[in-house]
């Protein structure tokens, strides 16, 4: 839009391209609400007041109208949907903006997935933002689809979507530090650099601050909150589907210090954002919870744009995007009208925006290649007594336990009756042939396999089963779906959903993803599973840079000391 | 300074360069006061809290310790000294880091005087970042050193230390969709636009602030404030020697909105530099008229970080610039110690960093060029009735009134009983020969004459006097001091303040300065000058901007139709 047209707008000498009229407004900027119009011009608001005509006026009828909200920090794949299907979910809950970093699919496909996720996010009426990956791979003790360093990371930086570097992970390298995620660190000095550590504090705490790292979602006390706010960081609330902080750390908040605090989802399944919506369930519990409505509303607008430079958007000026939220009560806070860039995308939360473009996962291929002929799930029994990996119902922890094996023909079979199942991770970036063998209880199954190519960070397939037929069957449906996650008894596969982009995403909308999510779940719990969600305790199972056991493609990892173990604490002697 | 360095310093293995110890923190960021010591590495905090060791350890004594102040908006010119001696000035007083627009010095020497000022600001510990002045020339009813269009000012943009594009004053232009100042803006888009819209309201606001325009200080009324916050305007309360509008808005300032306010002291003199101070004096006022001190505080650190996106100062962070600020009190807020990028640069109000480099003036040369040959005050009585300029004591403004006019030998002579004086604007940057030539009444030089090369915007050098000797004498003795301001009586010259530095800028301290200065006044008012401020009033008398009546060296200027006018307002009929 030429900025002439749209001053001849605001001066009234022109009517506006829509009108909103009859609106109130809520200003984060002054913390008031009054009644005024809304001109807009193009993807821009023109102007704010009265006076003014439109070639298409929308009454609001003293609807608010408040600046569209914007998420801190997400990971888009965890929803299983790329970037554009993302926009279709989350803009009916009046969100506009997201930054989004691309951590998982670059694990897969290093910088071309990050190139797909803005393709992808360009495709879509919501505003997608990129931080770049800063830990792929987590460690060297795994086999990711690529590792990227400060040099491959540079060229990120002309895109005009990436706006930083993403949460730095690696917090024990960063205090160390450690040339590598410096060189990260330094590379994108003078950009946003988000962090993430858990529970530091103290001299710990200052040294990772000092490197460069500019916030935090990680925190889960007020007085880890309170520290960390501080010494400056930006303390991002998060309230995704496994990790809720949001209420814990609301106390917090005073007038004093709103400003620093922005909302994340950082992870959400696709049957929450369907449930509960994104950001703007956070508002709405904030709300609940006591926070001044205005000061909430801050929290998911002015506040994240000011944070990652984004002038642009977050509050309702003449020339900011025209991204608007209209709603009829702060009671319920449901979206009648969003506007991103003055289209309007949605209406009583529907979808109402542009179709986005032909789908783009052929340009990805298939990500799933495996040396099938190495893949074998025989486990030699070289000893009588294995570490066995204890799944942990809702956490990404896991415990150790030393159990007695059942041996047939010198291999160790599985026992459902006593919950001790198999479990493979299978090389599936480079088919190299690695298969990690271990095995898991707390999983319950009584019967069967479950596959999936969700395994967090590297992505690799991870089956678990009951015995080896249902396992490989499983392994091989989710493999040939171009990635996925299986359920399957036997030769039998039982549900599939087919996750052909990167082995993370579907191609279909999110709530066909997330009725297809409940199947799967539902034929695990059929199986004997007892975890309330299967699938993603799986997908952690694999996660080495959480204590205490987890199983890479390279074998059984000890995190603690941060090294491959053998399966059996006591190896038979040569005979 | 190595990171590696300062993360080692942070996590406490090894001792800070600088550790200041036993005071008490003013956390802009949390809204707390609390006990915590600050480790340095290099020019920067490496960490705040407790258990750290010092090479050099401060010992504090419970003092308290805030960010280093920043001056959202400055003329360093009105100070008529250039940034290093500024650094000097202002550093005793906790200002660490200013925002200037050169605006005078581009009106001289274009973008060969935008640079000196950048090099001079790197010769002090002062951090001097510079908006580029987007209005050279005013107007083109004038004659000034240097025109710059946007293709001119893209340049800068290369210029570390620059910022973004200075206060757009032309606002009729904005409003009007004019290509030359909308193609100004649309080569900073993206970086910070000041503004500059006196009274603006309603739509022709919104449409000066659609162009893109973020931040106004010259708001005189709460109404008018409160209009601009609303349109997402950041407001620069202001309090320069001649413009003092805080105590006027303050009011306007609360916990809801307090972070869209910064403190600017825009111009002002190097008396009021010496006796008030800076952006301190606007801290201690507020503090006075009831603002919470750490909001105070804030409008003058953080916010204005913010607002220009300086993510390295601002506020007490590990990794941001070690500018700090030492009070014992907030009674007086009486700077104790000032810290500038990690170095002790003040201690009790006394300068106490580097001294600066050697004096660049020698680099920019003479700027008075004048074609003295064509220089004749001489005005030839073509009418009997003048249009004459009436002088206003405090005020930017003029008046206009017709006077009858006294002719001898066919020439009009000044009539000091009257207080009716000559007037000349003599070009001096082209040696045109451009002289303009008119009258003013008062001034009230009863004989005698004022020069000076202060004349804003285009600095040509302006004589006020009783007779035409007078005259010649000061006006001579301003050119060969390389710019100054004088006062001389016949062909004596009685006071001469010199101001090599194109003509605007002494090469001496502020105290010096403020000393001359005052000695000039004094002999104008001997002279029987009645002006508060003699060479400010004279200053503006050529300033074709601001209403009514103004001499510029094409002529005599009517301001509200935008032309020049002839000197009589009824000719001579030829004989």
């Amino acid at each position: 839009m030429n900025p002439v047209q749209r001053i001849a707008i605001a001066r009234g000498d022109e009517p506006a391209d829509v009108l909103l009229k009859g609106g109130r407004i809520v200003n984060v900027i002054s913390g008031e609400i009054y009644d005024a119009d809304i001109a807009l011009a193009g993807d821009r608001i023109a102007a704010v007041g009265a006076g003014y005509a439109g070639l298409e006026v929308v009454e609001l009828a003293g609807a608010y109208v408040c600046p569209g909200f914007i998420d801190a920090h997400v990971h888009v794949e965890s929803a299983m949907i790329p970037p554009a299907a993302f926009g279709q979910a989350v803009l009916p809950r009046g969100v506009t903006t997201v930054v989004t970093d691309p951590h998982e699919i670059a694990n897969v496909l290093g910088i071309d997935g990050i190139q797909f996720m803005l393709r992808s996010g360009r495709a879509t009426p919501l505003s997608l933002f990129v931080s770049a990956p800063s830990c792929v791979p987590a460690t060297d003790l795994e086999t990711s689809g690529a590792r990227l360093e400060a040099s491959d990371l540079a060229g990120l930086l002309d895109e005009p979507e990436v706006l930083g570097l993403a949460e730095v992970m690696n917090y024990p390298g960063v205090i160390a530090g450690d040339p590598s995620v410096l060189a990260k660190i330094e590379r994108f000095s003078g950009r946003l650099i988000d962090g993430h550590c858990p529970g530091l504090s103290g001299h710990d705490l200052n040294a990772y601050i000092a490197a460069g790292i500019l916030s935090d979602h990680e925190c889960t006390s007020l007085e880890e909150a309170r520290e960390k706010l501080r010494l400056g960081l930006t303390i991002f609330l998060r309230e995704a589907t496994a990790a809720r902080n949001l209420r814990e750390l609301l106390p917090l908040v005073n007038a004093a210090n709103e400003r620093r605090f922005c909302f994340c989802t950082d992870d959400r399944t696709p049957e929450h954002l369907l449930s509960e919506g994104s950001i703007d369930s956070m508002i709405r519990l904030s709300i609940d919870e006591g926070l001044d409505p205005i000061v909430a509303l801050r929290l998911a607008t002015v506040n994240p744009a000011e944070h990652f430079g984004l002038s642009d958007r977050g509050r309702i000026r003449p020339g900011c995007r025209a991204d608007l939220v209209v709603f009829p009560s702060f009671d319920s806070l449901d979206a009648k009208l969003v506007f991103a860039g003055g289209t309007l995308v949605a209406r009583d939360g529907e979808y109402a925006g542009p179709e986005s473009g032909a789908d783009e996962q052929a340009v990805l291929g298939n990500t799933m290649r495996i040396d099938w002929p190495s893949v074998d799930f025989a486990i030699p029994a070289t000893g009588k007594h294995a570490c066995v990996i204890g799944a942990i119902d809702g956490q990404l922890l896991t415990a150790r336990q030393t159990i007695e094996v059942i041996v047939a023909d010198g291999l160790v079979v599985a026992d459902p009756s006593r919950d001790l199942l198999k479990l493979a991770v299978i090389e599936r970036h480079h088919a190299t042939g690695n298969v990690g063998l271990g095995l898991v209880t707390g999983v319950g199954l009584k019967t069967g396999a479950l596959a999936s190519s969700v395994a967090h960070d590297h992505h690799n397939l991870v089956v678990v089963g009951a015995d080896d037929q249902s396992m490989m069957t499983a392994a091989r449906a989710a493999a040939e779906a171009g990635g996925g996650q299986a359920v399957a008894v036997g030769g039998t596969l039982v549900e599939l959903l087919s996750l052909p982009i990167a082995g993370l995403m579907s191609d279909r909308p999110v709530d066909w993803v997330a009725k297809r999510s409940g199947e799967l779940r539902s034929a695990a719990k059929r199986l004997g599973c007892g975890l309330t969600e299967p699938f993603m305790t799986l997908s952690f199972l694999a996660l080495e840079v959480i204590p205490s056991l987890k199983l890479t493609d390279r074998g059984l990892v000890d995190v603690d000391s941060a090294r491959i173990v053998p399966l059996f604490t006591e190896e038979f002697a040569e005979p």
